[in-house]
């Protein structure tokens, strides 16, 4: 931390940020010019870095506490797709004029919330003025075992296609916080804008994955652009079964009301689950997995030779795909 | 790399940054969901982040490669002044839409440039768009010997302080862009401006002064502030002498045209040499440590008993600063 800020910066740091830099030694209490950071014995770091900025990755008018949670969780889905273990954080903040005190206070209670949830710390960063829209960059730390990191590219044709929790809801629940979501009750409505404000990356999964997943990713793209980055990675093809990705209730309801909006479910992104492949006699060992981690584990399709994802209906027919990725911004 | 962005923000990342990770196998190309580093044995991190938006921390109308370099040294400038070597760095830019590829190439170029020039290479990072100004974050990663890190808290009274190369060329440079500097020749001129754009991070320096320099920290905020902040992190006081501050040719030149000036110099900010304390007694290996690096180290003041910076005249007397620190935005 240093450089740059008016002078009113060394004051936001020192009474929103430096308290939550207080449990890593490293961080020196952000009065140093940098932090120091090792990872434990036999390990390394994995490290990801995403910025999110009002008005295109969030609506801008959400609780400060709940942007904070976003801005954490979205790096540490990134971690848990690598099966690394969450450990420290820099956060960098351009924020405009008129974000005062309780915003700040609000933010930098999210953050708190979430160190403690995930047992990480705040070890740097930057607060700096901005005349446009407030820009928000995470890097997150997690550690793994030296060579251990789950990777995109493992895939192999024989694998099945799993998938955690369940698919479609954030990007359905940012629909609804527009206003264009029918068929879906009040309770439905708060379900899904809920996990599209506060996603659950996936961590103890990742962690849990190592030695059973052969490749890993989280999907925050959409589970079609996300198997594609797997397929293309591992150069395979990926065949999915629309009918057997996992929905939420009210995420159900939504696709009975208006079945064309499978295409969003299945591209829409933002869902910040874990996907990934293993081998076809590992049904048993994952089923214990998900009993153990209270977390569905989705057989959803097959790795099979060639390239590109598929997604088929139940008829094994090929679902027509009118886009593969969410388009922000 | 992933998450948020516009479908062609995955080609802006694989044209112009991911053959910038190239060098880094950690990297991955920059096509899986974080990277992984580690440090080389006996080894840690130094990590250090820094935001930059256009028209608060530069003008705007930069070369984009300048733009580039100065983003990077200001991050690399941290790490000198911690006493780290630079090995790797991440990459979050927020960019308007009227940001084209020219603009993208010239900026991947001015990358590349002191990637070769520092040795390091890039690990990740995040493309999005934004409707505000392009907003440039970079996180730098440098190694230490563990527990080798230079520190703002090690200055103990009887410590001589000293700074290296010249001091108030940024601000000046800054004020000649704006076309309010006389009294400097046309390339006086030039070269302030281009200490303002293109600083240089004092690595080779940082590197040596472990086991010499008690304390240190890099001129980011300005000569005072910094040397404000060494003081209260190592609960001394600092008295400079102001005409022993060592200036280049044209600033010399500028503040004998309006020696009101010498405020600016001593607190503007931007120049990124190192100031350190070291022991009285070694002053002939600073010397020589001058000498090898051909690079001025000035003894400058010296650390006492007390609290906070004082500047002193020619006469003992204490110069009243009108501000310490420079105010961005």
């Amino acid at each position: 931390v240093n450089g740059h800020q008016r002078t009113g910066e060394f004051e936001r740091i020192a009474r929103y940020f430096a308290p939550l830099a207080a449990g890593h030694s490293g961080a020196f209490g952000l009065e140093d010019d940098a932090a120091v950071l090792r990872p434990g014995p036999g390990n390394e770091f994995v490290v990801t870095t995403d910025t999110l900025v009002a008005g295109v990755h969030y609506i801008g008018d959400e609780a400060p506490g709940s942007i904070a949670r976003k801005l954490l969780r979205v790096n540490l889905s990134d971690l848990a797709a690598m099966g690394a273990r969450p450990v420290a954080y820099t956060l960098n903040v351009a924020l405009p004029h008129d974000i005062g005190d309780d915003w700040l206070a609000a933010f930098a209670g999210g953050l708190a919330a979430d160190q403690k949830t995930y047992g990480i710390t705040l070890v740097g960063g930057d607060s700096v003025a901005t005349p446009g829209p407030a820009t928000l960059t995470v890097a997150a730390y997690g550690e793994v075992a030296e060579g251990g990191a789950l990777r995109r590219s493992g895939a192999g044709p024989g694998d099945a296609v799993y998938v955690s929790g369940t698919i479609g809801d954030g990007a359905l629940g940012l629909k609804a916080l527009r206003g264009e979501l029918s068929g879906v009750d009040t309770a439905g409505i708060e379900a899904l804008v809920e996990r599209y404000r506060v996603p659950e990356p996936r961590i103890e999964l990742g962690l849990r994955l190592q030695g059973i997943a052969h490749a890993a990713i989280d999907v925050s793209d959409g589970l079609i652009a996300d198997l594609g980055h797997v397929a293309a990675a591992s150069s395979v093809a990926v065949a999915i079964e629309s009918a057997k990705v996992p929905l939420a209730p009210a995420t159900a309801a939504a696709l009975e009301a208006d079945p064309g909006l499978l295409q969003l479910v299945l591209a829409g992104g933002d869902d910040y689950e874990l996907v990934f492949t293993a081998a076809a006699d590992a049904a048993d060992e994952i089923a214990a997995l998900s009993a153990d981690l209270d977390l569905a584990l989705t057989a959803i399709g097959r790795v099979e030779e060639g390239e590109g994802v598929r997604a088929l209906d139940g008829t094994g027919g090929e679902i027509a795909l009118e886009f593969t990725g969410w388009e922000h911004g």
